[in-house]
């Protein structure tokens, strides 16, 4: 640590995360929540870090949701616990679901299928146990889930709630379609339509004679822009809020000054033939998500809108203005630039350690886990 | 390991590698060049691993190039030896640089401007010892290097020669350029092209009265096909063939069946209302690389012409047929599917551990290094 006293002393690339923004970002979500008196269940995907998790959770460990089972070990071996593993159940990780299903107090598993509910029927838990199981709802997002609109949908939540060993806990959607939104009132429309879909889908259960089924929905857009209705909801479980990035800013979920993280570059090459620089970062930094459709190409390089990331190649990042001549001068051989990720998700994933800085001086370093 | 008796018993997504195939491939490069009487000098980035290491160098573990500083210090840490850093010198890693030169017989670093050369000049090396730099050059791939038309690369040259404590060991050059060709006719071209551009520039630093300098080109592309003059090189470095990908199959430089590595999924759902299946197989075990550009999306799907990995988010991939109507039947849920990646680099990239098999029995995992 005492080598890396302030960001400027970083080796690059690095991912660099801001400590305060981070906990402003979670503090607005537990608010938020709170305020509505709605379970924040947060997801882990986007940092996967022992660290952000306690911020995110409020010190509690409890009440997560992760998308690996390499997520759910490493956060139950660190003490954590009331983990939902919020992924369609895979059938070649029966047995690892069973035994954290034994060994946690709450562990969670996801169906959308018939045959999902025969596996863990084949796999009773033991000491006396009971799998407790969310089924996956897709309320238009058009990933995983059942159709709320298929008969089956409510068919399969009652084989659920009468299958022995086995109990219905929760409806689970993703309101992933989100992502298709610009702007607040798009984000709050379809956070509706979700919450609405969610809702008559609980009625339909109450009828059929189920109760105390649980219900969340979540995403970063609706969860940072949630709608009234959603106070009728248990739990909600975004992720990404934690960082956000610019994918999220242009969706309207957040401002970039919210973005809490950067991969830290250095120019390594002027090229004036080319009116290029290079700079140290390449996609195993970044990523290649959004696919440098932005008008700055792969990333927001801070403070210099005039500036675009056209291309990387494994190490190297092609930077040219945007129009007219560079001025090389303002860039040094050596200099540093930040760059705001697309999607802090996808970045994050590139990165075997994040620099935690406050102000600038690193406080930290978080080491995700990995793997499935 | 005993778990994993056969590619079928993983947990997936996974990142598989048929033994055979990598064996074949470094072995046809070794011939390929030993033939030519060419130095081989294999490129670690695709891999990162020590097993696979020892079978591009023959069991030498020597003359190897790596991408990051990370790899440098994994390699030499093993037992690895006579190195070459192929990155523009980055400014803030000339210590470690030197430690590396000062800890092993040979450890080379490369430059392509004046200021990296007065940042060696500030860190004379211990023990005697003196830096090896080879010299990039930009035989018109446009990424990095003394553009070779510029006159200050003869400069370059003559001034790296001059340094005292400094040793101008070779010219270095990536004809990257080749991944745009398509067909042998093609990329034969530009490694003529970027050959006679290196031996052209040979001649003038002999002119120049700098005798016994090396000269390097490499591609994986330019080295599966080399034409007859790169005989007169002293070393190749190659990397991407010792797994090759569905990239390298458009692009000419193999065959679909020489691609070494796939990425193992399963099947989790069926969605027959929007006709499509979802793969456990999302951005995060396969890259965003190619940017879905194939006829079949993101991957080739090994079997199935037929279907297209059409997006994926972060853990879950979603298929569908080119046309006409999925038939669920021929893929149950659970069932197996192998995708041939775009770029294997990128795929690679995205495992801690890579699973090893022989005609389909597991016989090894290796750890790949990360990290900068």
């Amino acid at each position: 640590m005492a080598a890396f006293e302030f960001i400027r002393d970083l080796c690059t690339p690095a991912l660099i995360i801001d400590l305060d923004t981070v906990k402003r970002n979670a503090e607005g979500m537990q608010k938020r929540f709170h305020k509505l008196g709605v379970q924040l269940r947060p997801h882990m995907k986007t940092h996967k870090t022992l660290e952000c998790a306690d911020i995110m959770t409020g010190g509690s460990q409890r009440c997560i949701v992760v998308s690996t089972l390499a997520e759910a070990s490493f956060y139950a071996d660190n003490g954590y616990d009331d983990i939902l593993y919020a992924y369609p159940l895979p059938f070649d990780k029966v047995e690892r679901c069973a035994e954290l299903s034994e060994r946690l107090s709450l562990f969670h598993v996801v169906v959308d299928n018939r045959l999902a509910l025969q596996e863990l029927k084949k796999r009773p838990l033991k000491q006396g146990k009971i799998w407790n199981v969310w089924m996956k709802l897709d309320c238009d997002n058009g990933r995983a889930g059942v159709p709320h609109c298929d008969p089956t949908a409510l068919q399969l939540a009652q084989e659920i709630s009468d299958t022995s060993g086995v109990e219905l806990t929760g409806i689970y959607a993703h309101c992933g379609n989100t992502y298709a939104c610009q702007g607040e009132e798009q984000i709050k429309a379809v956070a509706q339509e979700t919450t609405t879909i969610m809702l008559q889908f609980m009625e339909k259960l109450k009828a059929a004679g189920i109760q105390g089924t649980k219900s969340s929905i979540g995403s970063t857009p609706s969860c940072s822009h949630p709608v009234p209705d959603m106070a009728m909801l248990s739990e909600v479980h975004p992720g990404n809020y934690i960082f956000y990035d610019v994918q999220q800013s242009l969706i309207g979920s957040c401002r970039l000054e919210d973005v809490a993280v950067r991969v830290l570059t250095r120019v390594i090459g002027h090229y004036p033939n080319r009116n290029q620089l290079l700079v140290d970062c390449g996609w195993t930094a970044l990523s290649h998500d959004g696919g440098g459709r932005l008008p700055t190409g792969y990333a927001v390089i801070e403070g210099h809108p005039e500036l675009k990331l056209l291309s990387m190649t494994q190490e190297h990042g092609r930077v040219e203005p945007i129009s007219g001549k560079l001025d090389f001068k303002q860039f040094p051989l050596g200099s540093l630039l930040t760059l705001m990720p697309y999607h802090a998700c996808a970045t994050a994933m590139m990165h075997p350690v994040y620099f935690v800085h406050s102000k600038g001086k690193i406080i930290d370093t978080w080491k995700p886990t990995r793997g499935w």
